[in-house]
Formats: structure tokens, C-alpha cells, sequence
């Protein structure tokens, strides 16, 4: 029988663990008994929005950026995410002093710009089109002969997200279910490749917005589903699966649960009033998740006791995050 | 030479630690080095937001509550506090299996009623006069036969709070200054008292409203001053200091910093933008002491290196804080 290799595993994430620690938080899990009676089960929240630079992205950046050998250092780092890996680069690199180029749509969320700028990143505009974003890099790419970073389709990038297992397992070895937010597949497909390396009976659920449903498709098709548009409050979980995220997300994660925006942006309210954590939508959707029917109908959920929630990020704008509170 | 004999001592906060430790969480530290870069100094942050009840009252009503004997706990307690303390009491309470009577008035804030509700005490209502909630409060005792738990003027409170300086030191030893929300005195009585029996070098600061600076004015006249009404946004800090913790902060304070509402107003957004955590005005006042002027022109400030921060709660609503953060 063949196994299939994927593009990180339990080894480069425990080599990830070892030589990002210097630069990491070790983020806290905080419970609350009061999220544990409304959902009945025992939760543990990982509360990635104190990582550096407001969101776990930090971790595979870092990862990414002190895995170069010193010449391809030197020429620096490029991506095109518009979002917390923009800044989380901008950061990982200014710590190897390194220059990072980020190209940045002019659609984009002014706090994650700032985020950039204050991690000493250097932006660099494009049109909000994929198209425009990635002319635009390539042409930086070309000009600077730096060093690009995909934000999740990338084996450096998977194995720092990894980390997070290796940590919350230690932090709450009780976890039988972890339930992670989808986009790109960077964050899940290292946490499930930690997780199941370590004991195959930890459950793996993605949390994924009905609005960009994607990865949910792409489970049912068995390939990767794009989507023409997407819809949803959680501007983080846009992307599509890459070609190297999709089959750890496809043998690894066990299910994929969709919720609406309503749902998203009741779950960031309990964040605020009862965890005290600020996160953005796509943060918050774990919670979502577990509160949602969805969950409630899945054949697992009878099994699912002690539930580690990914609370990935924090960067919201408080002026757009109350426009969605009045809403 | 006489010693003063405080209403608490070291051993009275270790007792209550042991005592408090099976229903506390062990609130995290958080650090950042954007909010490092911006003070010039090194901020440890605790967390007592993350508290149960949302704040560090439920330290001092856990220890409170559990140090009753049998026959008086049957009776239940009794407190007219209108804020954290109802709520950390009515949870220390519903812990103990026993009645918690809340006395507030009518103008308190929802979410702090909520919470009330929430971990289960029985509200009774009063008018917002100081006399109105101490007449219906005596009433209630007098009718069950309940114990008043005073929110501060009590050593066992103030032992309660205490207990924050045995994890916070625990946690980040380096630190030299600790920075203290002040109200009645209990949280700050307590943090001092263990502060300097650990270590006479570390300084210990209060962080008071300039529109409710009568601790500042206490420690200027050498007696307990009370102002005739107070104006400021941090409405958990309005109360004035009591007879038991008023000797405390007398000697073992090193000096009060006093900052207006912009400043703490400005130290809670940088709460929720960069250490993406959810603070009350009245939690946000350590961060806005360290930043601000007056601090800087303290003698002392050019010895304070490495400086924990006590986050004090973050019970707030929504809605009135998004008002706040607009004008």
C-alpha cells in the first residue's frame, strides 16, 4: 500500500517547535465554566490573538523566515497576503533583519495594514483582484530576488501552524476534538497532522463560513472545489485550499462544520462578554461551530467531551467589529 | 516602636491561596513588545479579566465565603456593592451551595446585573444613594441573618487580593513595580502587603481617576479624605478608602499616579488593539498610569524597569464602551 507524503509532518513540526520558541508566545488556554454549560461540553480556548502580530500566523512565518539558509535571507521575503501572514511575515522578518515585501490589495482592512507597517514590513499596493496581487509579487519577486512565502500552500508554513497541537496538547492533554478555522488549509492541516501523529483518536473538525464554503465541497467532490465569490463576515477564511494543504485536509480532517455569519458574530459576542478575549470573525468561528446545530447533528458530537478551540487571530477594526454588533 | 498590625498579613494571603486555589483560574501574564516599545519599559499584564466573574473580586469573595464556618455560611451573605463584587460573590456563594442577597441600585450597569443573575445571587433592589443601599442591606441581614461581606474593608478580601502578587511574582520574577488600579483599597492593600513582605524593593503604585482622586488626596493629608461626588469613566473606582485599608496604603503605597478619562480611555483601546484583550475602564487604568506624564516625572520612574500591570476586570458593555471610544 502506498502512504502518502505529505508536506509536513510530526518531525518538521516538532523541528518547527524548537526553532521558533525563542521568538513565540506561548499562548494561554483559558476555560470558562459558564461557555462550558451553554455548550455543554468542557472547552479549552487557544487564544492565538496574543500570539505575535495578533493571530497564529506568526508561527509559520517565523518558521519560514529562520529556515532560510543566510544568501536567500539576505534578499528578503515576499507575499501577497492581505491579511494577518502580511504582518506576521513583516515581523518574523524584521526579528532575522531582513527586508519583507508585501503586497497589499487597497481593498484591504486598515488595521492589518497598519499591523504591517508597524512590524516594519514595506507595502507595496495592488489592485484587490488575485490577478493584480500576483503580477504585482511576481514583479518584486523578479526585481528583488527575494524569497517568496505562500501564506498556507507552503511546508514551512503548515509545520510552525503545527505547533499549536504540540502546545495545547501539553497545555490540556484531556482534548479528544480540536476544532479549527479553514481557509487556505495551513492552520488545519498542521494541527491534524500534529494531532493524529500523536494519538489517532483526537477528532479534527474544521470550522468554515457558509458563505465560502469551499473546503466543505471540496470534501464532498473529493478535489478542490474554487469558488466564483464568497460571502461572509470572516474576511480571513476567503481563500481556497492549495494543492499542498488539500490532501492532509482531504485523509486528515474529519469533518468540516458551516456556519452563517449570525452565527460567527454571536460566538465573537461571547468571546467579549464572557472570555474577555477581543478576536476577529474568522477567530471566533470554532465557537461557532460548537454552539451550531450542525455540530449538534454530527454522529460524532456524542463523543466529543473536552473540545480545544482554535481562537485563531484578534486584528478587527472596533469601528467595523460594533457595525456588525448592531446589526 | 510600635508596628501597626495591618488587617492582613503574608500569612493570612498565603492561607487564602491554598484556601482559593481549587475554584480560581490562575490568571495568565501577557506581554508585548509593541506596548514595551511605546513605555520605553518592560509591561507584564495580568490578566485578572479572565478571572471567574470576570475580574479579581472573586478572589478576595472565594476566600471570604470559604473561610465562614458551617452554621454561618447556612445563612447565606449579604453585600451592596453594585459592581464586580456582587458578582463574585453571588459565584462564591453558588460554590459554597449557600444564598447570596445582592443589594444594587438601579443604576448599574446591565452587564454587571447579568452577572449577578448569572452565577446565580438574589438581587434586591435600592435606590443609588449610599444610605438607600446600606438601609436596604441592613434590612436584609437583619431578616436572614446572612454575613455582610464588605467588597474591601474586610481582611479577608484584602487577603484574597493578595493572592494576585504570589502568582504574578511567581510568574514573572523580574518584576520590580507593580502598578494598582485604586478604589476602596482592598485589591491594592492585599498586592502591597505581599509585595513587601516578599521583597521591601519592589514599589508599588496606584493608579487612581482624576475624577475620583481621593486616595491622592488621602496620602496628601495623611487621612482618609472623601469626596463629595466623583466624575470619571471607571465606575468600579469611585469608592472611597475604608478604615482597615486606609493604614495600608498609608505606609506601604510608594505613591498614587492619577490620569484623566482620555488617558484611560487611550490605554483601553491599546488594551483591545494590541494586547487584544477585553478591559474595563477601571482595568485599563494601570496601563494609562504607566504612559502617562505623571509617571514620568516621578522620581521613581527612572528606576522602574520591569513593571507588572494588574488588569483588573473586563466587565463592560458593549455598547456604552463603543460610545466611549467615539467621542
Amino acid at each position: 500500500m502506498m502512504r502518502e507524503v505529505y508536506v509536513a509532518d510530526i518531525s518538521s513540526i516538532r523541528e518547527a517547535q524548537v526553532r521558533i520558541q525563542p521568538f513565540i508566545h506561548k499562548t494561554p488556554v483559558l476555560s470558562s465554566e459558564s461557555l462550558n454549560a451553554v455548550s455543554g461540553r468542557q472547552l479549552f480556548f487557544k487564544c492565538e490573538g496574543f500570539q505575535k502580530g495578533g493571530a497564529f500566523k506568526f508561527r509559520g512565518a517565523c518558521n519560514a523566515v529562520f529556515s532560510l539558509d543566510n544568501d536567500h535571507a539576505a534578499k528578503g521575503v515576499v507575499t501577497h497576503s492581505s491579511g494577518n501572514h502580511a504582518a506576521a511575515l513583516s515581523l518574523a522578518a524584521k526579528l532575522r533583519g531582513i527586508p519583507a515585501y508585501i503586497v497589499i490589495p487597497k481593498s484591504a482592512p486598515k488595521c492589518k495594514v497598519a499591523n504591517v507597517i508597524r512590524y516594519g514590513g514595506q507595502v507595496i499596493w495592488s489592485e484587490a483582484t488575485m490577478q493584480s496581487r500576483e503580477s504585482v509579487a511576481s514583479k518584486v519577486l523578479q526585481e528583488t530576488g527575494a524569497v517568496l512565502v505562500h501564506p498556507y500552500n507552503d511546508g514551512r508554513i503548515v509545520s510552525g501552524q503545527g505547533t499549536i497541537t504540540l502546545e495545547i496538547l501539553e497545555q490540556a492533554p484531556e482534548i479528544d476534538t480540536l476544532i479549527v478555522p479553514i481557509s487556505g488549509g495551513g492552520l488545519i492541516s498542521g494541527v491534524a497532522l500534529a494531532a493524529k501523529s500523536i494519538n489517532p483518536a483526537i477528532r479534527v473538525f474544521a470550522a468554515e463560513p457558509k458563505g465560502a464554503n469551499d473546503a466543505a465541497q471540496s470534501k464532498a467532490a473529493g478535489r478542490i472545489i474554487t469558488l466564483p465569490k464568497t460571502n461572509t463576515i470572516a474576511d480571513g477564511l476567503r481563500a481556497h485550499l492549495g494543492d499542498l494543504t488539500w490532501p492532509i485536509v482531504r485523509d486528515l480532517v474529519d469533518d468540516i462544520i458551516t456556519v452563517d455569519d449570525e452565527e460567527i458574530i454571536e460566538a465573537m459576542k461571547l468571546c467579549y462578554e464572557i472570555l474577555k478575549v477581543v478576536v476577529e470573525p474568522s477567530g471566533a468561528i470554532g465557537l461557532a461551530a460548537v454552539l451550531s446545530d450542525s455540530f449538534k447533528k454530527n454522529p460524532a458530537w456524542k463523543n466529543c467531551s473536552n473540545i480545544g478551540i482554535i481562537l485563531s487571530g484578534g486584528n478587527v477594526d472596533l469601528a467595523s467589529l460594533w457595525d456588525s454588533f448592531r446589526k
